[in-house]
């Protein structure tokens, strides 16, 4: 962490800082300027108190230099990364298999959630999802879950999943709320719990499930940053817990005509770069338009997901919510064939790929000779332009 | 609502829609064009089930026509707009008089809060807001309020800054952040709860303050369309509650600097055209840059707020949350006595400000007129124009 | 087009819309509901002067119903696609084959872009690109192209990418970024013309390309809906040209961590649904990091790209302009082997896939059949649960 | 500017970067932490070869610590802001008095552009605006402006708005697309050239306007944080020139109901804090609905307006662009004389106000005070809890 002092900031106030960084057991440094005085404080960051910092005198600013989210942040290098592996039920997520996930936007009843579990059982899917309490962007929807009228419809509607996924063998991962049905989804053995887009901030709701054994989705919220995200995310995290998996399911964009932005961008960085944890894709909710699940899956596998979210339902025309993203079955089946096929060819391209940190030492030694031959005497004209310009 | 058929429906499908709507108590209408049949419902739209007529065969997609929020919704015209009043204990928003609402980010402590009321009183604001339990966007910054490791805490902070409004005759808001607080805030004596920006979407808390009793300051999330944002407190009053104040706090953009962008457009659309609900600007969290708060607050006031909410503190310096955009007494002071300026010019210009809904049949009158003195000549070579591409 | 009138509008107004719209050659359609009459328009909106309904009197809004770009639109269906190709030089994009363009970002010396083309040749991509006029966010940057400084240096910077082109047997690709340069590009050879992204709406040089014979690759900019984005590449097609590629290379989004959001839904929207016209993806542009332009150019394909754009340099540590996005020399040969894989799995995929539209007659069909079999019971107690609301 | 030297950064590779600052005439300071070495680079950093740097060997990334916008800036402080005054024609712009440039989108006649002379001559503003190329964003609109269709058809179009500026003594402000326009209007005698929202990133065209003597009014672009924004402008400036007014519009935000969302947050840090240069406000554009109009302008005098823009119309129920948001002539005097008021009670409030500056230094002094006064015990309690934490 940097401390910026303020231009006019004074050596008393500048020291006063130092003294306080010191006195919590960080190493201090100091960088001097004309106008500016830097203070840098190294150790573990997460339990500097910023506010406290922010608010001495003479302090203009922090400036972040290490990753405040420790636990959610990778720890391999480029070259080798490591990732965590979640299970959900019998299930591994991240390992060297593609989790894909399916089922219907909300349990409707228990011939629809049997029939579901049984087409996305012989789609090649390997985990059952379907929501009992149902996020509704408008309160006249007229339908909001099996499970949300009643503390005994909740775990009516659960049961329906979960007996569902004993049934054909796959583990079921339902959304939650509301903190207070956490253990409610505990005891009736739903094997992973779901925080949806509009909770991804939820303070009391991630507090909660610092506590739960089951592993968590967390929905990445359509506004926020990858950094700032993963903060959100280590709160989940802070106490020790290890089994949480990430979702991309869109942000807010210029881009009217999909229902969200898929930032793929956003899972390459998590997974390539930012993040141990293993990274979903939620196309259904990303794009909001049935026939573009199917190809934004396969774009968001290439682009470093390992675990899939598909909507799903025996016959979609006649799904009680968003059922206009829903692929018929037909459709599942394809898409999980498909899947599979991407996500072998990315392993095998993944596996060649040449890290820039293998290259650059290389060409780092060959620049000053790079540079005569390739640019030879434009490096002088140049060096003169900027010089008149100063 | 118009029900937009897609290219190919066909007559049996486009009947089986009307039928369905009718059916439902709708009136509908028709309009066929060349490739595409539209077909309007009329009546209640609120109680539609559009999710269902979405998936009906050979439907395309909704069009809204109408607004889908009835409560929440202006009621009056252009020219004799109609707001409710809302109370927080005994001060009146949305009528005659602006409301300040001032007080320190958290409650810190019995003096820290007992000294913030008697600044807040003396600057002439109306009621006294401070945080028990606060959202921190790292799960490491070591402070989330005085209220906020247990039950006996939350109790304890509460009652901290209940007494310190009642010492000095403020009414107090403090924000929720879980449903399950709701009735411990309503016990104490809170006399107004309010839902922060990351709540805003919280189903499961707007759905619990529908049977609060207490006045609610929902706060308009920072990815939320205007409409959308009005669609989340409709749910709030959906069973009948009346007493909601909504908040612009700041979206996101690419403004970098501002920690929020303001979306004072927002506001003047809330409060001239779309809602019957006070509107609040709360410019410490939209600005996250204490010497614009200032600025911001009095441009919110112009712009259509009634409510404004100022984080100060008797010492923002040494602040334990957000001191960076506290103000300094001496600069609240000058803020209370500026916005009570602002407003009075506020009101006297709105006096006289003429809608363009009674300007327009005058103007439509003289369109023929206007046009033959203005262009003359021109029309004709225009009409020209758009014929040889056409 | 639909014309949606005030709440309040006469019927004379109504009947002046009206009258007005078949004046201009329009078959008209009404539809009266409780508050508000829509007014249809059939025919070529293309021509329809907008500008002009929207001011008549009692008008409220214009609501688009169909696509306002005609030639930009896609005009297959969802189980027969159809799209343009477009020639670069003698590459066909669009077509069986992907076409990767390949380059430094500036051509910065004759060593250099001879070496660049070299390496691009025989990594297997078909074209070369490279600037020799370059946007630079910073007036100071030092480096504005080599061809920024006069009309010579344009002449003699395009001279040298058309001569590596030539050499190697590749077409070229060059920014352009003012419309007086077009005329320049033309005479010395350059094969296809791109226009960037901070130029994405400049009327002026858009304009200007409607008369080249050259290819246009037209990038969408940051802040620009697909829909919007496809009005402002029509205009370079207005008056019949044709031959255009889209290229998508990032939106603004709440991501900060990479240099721009690359909407890859916006991709496979333009292929699978809304163009004719082949799509590009910048990766290079659309990640700014050197890392990530592996995974998301692949990404890219696989969401329904059909060329590809990507920064390499002989040695990026030394290129003068956004080298930490360019590729080592061994990783754009790795990453066009990659591309080809995927471009080929891709094919393989989209010739299996079940467009919705081939399956909703059947699913309709079965609707009712399906319901009873799912819902039975429920769906009667959904019924009384929405009438007791109404 | 720091520069962040990558993880593994030798420590060769950072006397390289040590080296390199100092023969390109900066003095140089170093923070080694436990990871990550910074390097501080202290002098004129707009003569910084950021890109070079970027490249070198072990360097990981730049981080801006003073702004690289130098003659757009702010040059005083807090208390005493220093900002330049822009004469167009005889207007200032940026010193005691308000400036309200005012008439129509385009103009459309010799009839009209008089006739909306006399009637801004008649409101109080000052200056006249008028579109003779206009923007739009459809090819098929059917009007682009009076002097769209030839190099004859521009010269008359601006020779009638100049006329009408002299005929009522108003200096005028029109809009260039084109860089090979320039000479046109400065021929002609336009007072003032606009830039408008698309082209804010138009490179040829800013660069243009660098020799122009005419004062530029420069639009912020959509997409553009406000320090990038300051860049663009300063682009106009690099070689000298001074006479440049910024205007905020509007951005891209969540929010769909007005047009663009103004950024009144950034009007506010651009006037207080940022630049020397005056602010305009275009809330025509910046909501695009007549009836916000009025509020928004009045909001954005008291963010930090010094000039504002409005659209009007004698008639604009028939002008032949943007109609929907151009004023009544009633309802334009309405909002001079409103603004005049506002102004004034800014003015009046601005000097009042107390910067933070001025107010830190003693509250600083009383920290320790303040807090054993505040916290007293708190203090103690809290420091155990971060202790047993770490």
């Amino acid at each position: 962490m940097l401390v910026k002092m303020a231009r006019g900031a004074t050596p008393e106030q500048i020291a006063t800082v130092e003294d306080k960084l010191r006195e919590w057991g960080y190493k201090t440094g100091k960088m001097v300027g004309e106008e500016i005085t830097l203070i840098g404080a190294y150790g573990d960051i997460t339990r500097l108190p910023q506010g406290e910092i922010q608010e001495m005198g003479g302090v203009e600013t922090l400036i972040p230099i290490s990753r405040s989210y420790k636990r959610a942040a990778q720890k391999g290098s480029p070259g080798s990364l490591i990732h965590n592996i979640v299970n959900i039920g019998k299930v591994e997520v991240g390992g060297d298999k593609l989790t894909v996930v399916a089922g219907p936007c909300s349990v409707e009843s228990e011939p629809q959630i049997m029939e579901a579990a049984r087409l996305v059982k012989e789609s090649g899917a390997r985990a059952l999802r379907g929501g009992v309490v149902k996020y509704r962007s408008s309160p006249y929807s007229g339908w909001e879950g099996i499970g949300s009228n009643s503390e005994e419809a909740l775990h009516n509607g659960l049961k329906l999943i979960v007996k569902a996924g004993k049934e054909f063998g796959l583990p079921t991962v339902v959304e939650v709320l509301d903190p207070y049905d956490v253990s409610v989804y505990e005891d009736i053995g739903v094997d992973c719990i779901q925080v949806g887009e509009p909770n991804s901030k939820n303070q009391a709701l991630l507090n909660r499930l610092r506590d739960t054994p089951l592993p968590v989705i967390h929905k990445r919220g359509n506004s926020l940053d990858i950094e700032a995200y993963l903060l959100w995310v280590e709160r989940v995290m802070a106490n020790g817990k290890e089994n949480v998996i990430l979702c991309e399911r869109g942000l807010l964009s210029a881009n009217k005509y999909t229902r969200n932005t898929l930032d793929l961008g956003g899972i390459a960085a998590l997974h390539y770069q930012l993040s141990c944890l293993p990274v979903g894709i939620d196309a259904s909710h990303g794009t909001g338009i049935r026939d573009l699940v199917h190809s934004m899956t396969l774009a968001g596998i290439m682009a470093g997901a390992s675990l899939v979210l598909i909507e799903a339902h025996p016959n979609p025309l006649i799904a009680k919510s968003d059922g206009f993203q829903g692929l018929f079955p037909e459709q599942l089946t394809q898409l999980v064939t498909a899947c599979e096929q991407v996500w072998e060819l990315r392993k095998r391209i993944d596996s060649l790929y040449i890290p820039s940190a293998n290259l650059e030492g290389d060409y780092d030694s060959r620049a000053a000779t790079d540079k005569k031959r390739l640019f030879g005497r434009e490096e002088k004209s140049n060096r003169k332009a900027s010089e008149q310009k100063g």
